[in-house]
């Protein structure tokens, strides 16, 4: 069939030239020196303008419209495919060559001005490429086109399907139940905590240390590595490429292990997809909220069990024997699970961190609505902070300057956080029916079960199978936060000796 | 004009997929994982591909036959750009799309084969890749076409104008000249050794001393860095955007050092080429030739002077105070600068050098005009080696298997590094008689005027002055094998202390 080989061949070309651009955006990260941004920007904007031309040219067109003819006579498979090849062709021809290409450069030089906008603590140096890149995000969300909340177009990007309407209503019941948890915790809150952490640990050796873990969890280094950068990320030029970044902080032991094994618990997703979609649209993560619930199950529900560090700390003694001498797995597991407000997101514990998310879930919302300006991101992001956790940032890069997703244009990504934290807890109680050992195989290291459980459960499909369709699938119900809420209302109450 | 401006488009677009290409091969080289090999190799393919296309699209071939009309009107500094563009249009649309594709693959799966052959010192798992990319390369020099020599239209891809005929008498005139001295060398070759640079030298120590020095030679690494690499090169994204690599040997203090010197010489060409070419035609190094030129003149004419290590010692004594505690500047000199047979190209010394590359062209104007074939090739490397140097190669690894050059598809490459020192030894007369103290300006280290008449007269011009018109500008004469016989001569006699 001709028109399916053409539309596999416009596939190749575009996955192509995403997977260049992502190296190009890995390097920008990781190793590019200060003065190649400029060109940078522009080499990143001539190819995402080139994916775009190659999606939206006549001959796609052509292609698409032929395929929508020919779709009941499609094979399964096929169909399945060309689904996914529609949805994004008719996306992209809804954006006009010149946005797509003004919003790659501006997102190039946002990016190295939030860098800089950051080490400088000074809002004002990232407000006016925020500005551009929020204008630019709500025309192509009015391109897009959506039906209750401009926001939704944007979710839609990372979450397909999800809208805020679906959203609000159960991060409302998530913020009432972690408040509720919240004030239990607080007047014990002295009963527990992380001073064995901040510790001084030498660099170079949390970076092996963590790097041998990951490994033993499953993600191959054949096929992947880890590098430094200023925000941990996992990109992806391949299922046999896959790249991770971390950070270090020599009093802080969490930030470069939980970090590598949040990134893992992606790359392992991306590892993991059939290579039969190599090329295709289909070889991806489904959506943003399964990929983190994939690197928030490995990084929370297995690495913050008691049972893991039974088999970890044995290792981690080794490497610091001066530092953790007279520690327990189980001094170990809770100085870990230590919860209570902070500032940083990527440092918030597992319970306060849907609060940070919340907040930022409601300023996106506003910015894109334009009941928002940019100017006053500052001031709201203080208020929200001292309203759900109770303390004010004491500079923008401890507050609305922390994350990079703004300066990448990711408007609508962060919900994907929490839900993927939703749908790991999900997932979490199912495999615990599944698989009535898994305690016990955390507990002597052997994760080769658990990660072929997630592969033939979840990674194996790709883009194949959308997040309801995996969740239901597994679980047989949709989206709940009431899983969530229960682990994490039992792990806190352990943690804290609290009654149940 | 409008064709002028949308020839500057369609350069600007091939300017920067070419860049992208760049990234994505020292990415390779440099950090990819093994796994990422056959998706790279698909990746650069789709790339090259495309910028092949858009340098000969329909819109191209229009514009290009337009501004061949136009040319009499033209400015002349458009003429000089309109030149460059239509020396690249003309001979891109003379090869096939998909030629450029078999190519761009063959080539990136041959560069991994090229290093595991290496790694297992088997030539066979090379020599089908070789004999596909010769191959192609006789296609593409046959549609290219030429007067004399098939060989001479792979050697213009790297010298714009050379031809064999040219380059023949010039090699056997330096053969005969260096034999000579060889041979007036070897009676007393007992009397200079390179002992104290064979300690051992911690290796992290050994490149942050070269950083180091590359900096001070005038390297910027606000614009480059240094990482590395199995074979040292020099690339970049932007004259902005400029990385080197290099290899650490810890028994050997010449690899890390001096393989740095020469890749900043070529870096530092490259970050002088005026920026207002940024995204042109002409915003690259003119030739191979001239840019070995830039390279082997500070490796060499620069950095194995006494002078030089009159003011480098010093430094290099506090990073390995035990190693060189009692050398002196006059010691270290004639280290570095013996001469004799070896079998490694890049760690040859400064004389035998030639004998190396002389072979490589013989062999390779064998290969191309079809009088040599692949099979062949190390039989023939180890007898021109006994030939030329003398000793025989005890495996292909440090034989025919030891350069990258035939894995990337490099035909005609070579000979611009004998080319490059002829020109360096030419440059380096005339700088003597402009700068008459350019010597204590070396044992003083002050590099900046050294620098300065090297980008005055040679890297602000990228490639909108030809490689004759530069050398003929600066000394007032042509291509010569003499200035580097003179140079070389007058150098291998006062480190042995022969009469003259």
């Amino acid at each position: 069939m001709q028109t399916l080989e053409q539309a596999q061949d416009i596939m190749r070309k575009v996955k192509d030239l995403n997977a260049v651009s992502a190296v190009l955006g890995w390097d920008q990260e990781v190793y590019m020196p200060n003065g190649g941004a400029e060109a940078r920007a522009e080499h990143i904007a001539t190819i995402d303008t080139l994916s775009h031309e190659v999606l939206t040219s006549t001959e796609a067109r052509r292609v698409a419209d032929a395929l929508r003819n020919e779709y009941n006579t499609l094979s399964e498979d096929d169909r399945t495919m060309i689904t996914l090849f529609l949805r994004d062709h008719d996306r992209a021809v809804k954006l006009p060559d010149s946005l797509v290409r003004d919003t790659s450069r501006a997102q190039s030089l946002a990016q190295e001005a939030w860098k800089k906008a950051r080490s400088e603590k000074n809002f004002s140096v990232f407000a006016p490429h925020l500005e551009k890149l929020i204008g630019l995000k709500i025309k192509a969300a009015d391109l897009y086109g959506y039906e209750e909340n401009r926001y939704d177009a944007l979710l839609d990007l990372f979450e397909p399907g999800m809208k805020a309407s679906i959203i609000r209503p159960v991060f409302e019941r998530l913020r009432a139940g972690t408040v509720e948890l919240l004030d239990r915790v607080k007047p014990v809150s002295e009963s527990v905590n992380d001073n064995i952490l901040r510790r001084s640990y030498e660099r170079e050796r949390q970076l092996e240390f963590g790097k041998s873990i990951i490994s033993k969890l499953g993600f191959d280094f054949e096929r992947g590595r880890v590098d430094l950068s200023a925000h941990p990320f996992c990109t992806n030029f391949a299922p046999t490429d896959v790249r991770l970044t971390t950070r270090i902080h020599e009093n802080d032991l969490r930030s470069c292990l939980f970090g590598l094994i949040h990134e893992a618990g992606h790359g392992m997703y991306e590892q993991g997809i059939d290579m039969k979609y190599f090329r295709t649209f289909a070889a991806e993560g489904t959506s943003m909220g399964i990929h983190e619930s994939q690197s928030l199950f490995w990084e929370n529900v297995i690495a913050r069990t008691e049972e893991f560090w039974q088999w970890a700390l044995p290792q981690l003694k080794s490497v610091f024997p001066e530092q953790l001498g007279d520690i327990t797995a189980r001094d170990f597991y809770r100085a870990i699970n230590v919860v209570g407000p902070s500032f940083i997101r990527i440092e918030a514990d597992e319970m306060t961190y849907n609060l940070h998310i919340i907040l930022r879930f409601e300023i996106e919302d506003g910015l894109i609505n334009e009941r928002i300006r940019v100017a006053d991101i500052p001031e709201i992001w203080n208020e929200k902070m001292r309203e759900s956790l109770g303390i004010v940032p004491k500079d923008d890069a401890e507050g609305c300057l922390q994350d990079v997703h703004w300066s990448f244009g990711g408007y609508g990504y962060f919900p994907s956080y929490t839900l993927g934290k939703l749908y790991a807890a999900m997932l979490w109680m199912q495999l615990q029916q599944d698989m009535p050992a898994v305690r016990s195989h955390i507990a002597t290291g052997e994760f080769a079960p658990i990660l072929e459980w997630l592969r033939t459960n979840i990674h194996q499909y790709g883009r194949t199978q959308t997040s309801e369709q995996i969740i239901t699938r597994i679980t047989g119900r949709g989206l709940t936060e009431e899983a969530f809420l229960s682990y994490i209302g039992s792990k806190v109450k352990d943690v804290y000796g609290l009654a149940d």
